[in-house]
């Protein structure tokens, strides 16, 4: 299988577009699918637009849904660390996506991200697969 | 790639069952996997029973979850309208579904089902792709 | 397609552990993708930390979330079951995992766990298929 490791620098954002790192992997195979995924407990993967405020409104609604507070069993590194864990629940790490002659079939608005509220990582790693329709 | 394109009506409905556009897709082809794709910002898709009360649950939680109000920096079209786009990131647009004998192998109270909350679009696309498992 | 499937004892736990479950199907097949599937209408699949605190933690989250109390229109069974049928479509009962040489290619902390907070259904059904990369 075609399958490669990719690291991303995420830095302390909670989104981290990697479109182009997915785009780039597609690039040249023809038709079918790929398949990314986030090997990490505290990262999740999403397809949302960019650059219109939804970046702050997602972090918003994160600290909405799972607080960084000290409520958490789980607790180890910075407070609120628990709520990490909780994240990629709700945002799996694992996300299908069709391409079509070698192009992810996206639609206009949407880019691949990678939603990760753990600000202790700095760099995440991503696994592309790739698989032949028929 | 065995891969179709669909266009859904879906008013301005939250929820748009989608069962028979999938079924009707998967009918003759044998023993695979379904790949079903929502190309928008603000839609995803779900298994869920209907029928029961749970679409109306479903806008309650979502109204809860991710108000329609002004908080958001995402602002366009109608008031709230930055939400429809956090919903995608909850209710992924992607979900693979498996197939034998030409059949959805889901359970008995699973329907597929487009979750929208943007009323300001009345149809949306539905790419369903084909693989062969082995 | 190779797709087999399992009957796991879930008990009353909100989590339950079906790693074992996914890794044994996987064993020995070379590389590919191994797509899981409940099939059901209160179930979810999602890969989180075991063992430190996060289960617990998830529990108090899912109360916040979709609370288990008489505002459902859905209503059958335990008082609170229809946040059970909204659990699922935050918490998608359907994930693609990553397998070379016959082993997932998990993250460290990564587990697969049933998310079902349907405390009447102590079986649950999980389907595993096959599917070779190329």
């Amino acid at each position: 299988m075609e399958s490669d490791l990719f690291t991303v620098e995420t830095g302390s954002r909670l989104v981290t577009d990697v479109t182009d790192v997915v785009a780039a992997f597609c690039d040249g195979r023809g038709d079918g699918l790929c398949h990314v995924f986030a090997p990490h407990a505290t990262a999740g993967l999403a397809l949302m637009e960019l650059g219109s405020g939804s970046e702050q409104d997602l972090q918003d609604m994160v600290e909405r849904l799972v607080p960084r507070d000290d409520r958490y069993r789980h607790r180890h590194g910075s407070c609120g660390h628990g709520a990490d864990h909780l994240l990629p629940v709700l945002v799996q790490p694992s996300i299908v996506l069709p391409v079509l002659d070698g192009r992810l079939q996206l639609g206009t608005w949407q880019s691949v991200v990678i939603v990760d509220s753990n600000v202790d990582n700095t760099e995440r790693q991503l696994r592309c697969s790739w698989l032949v329709g028929s």
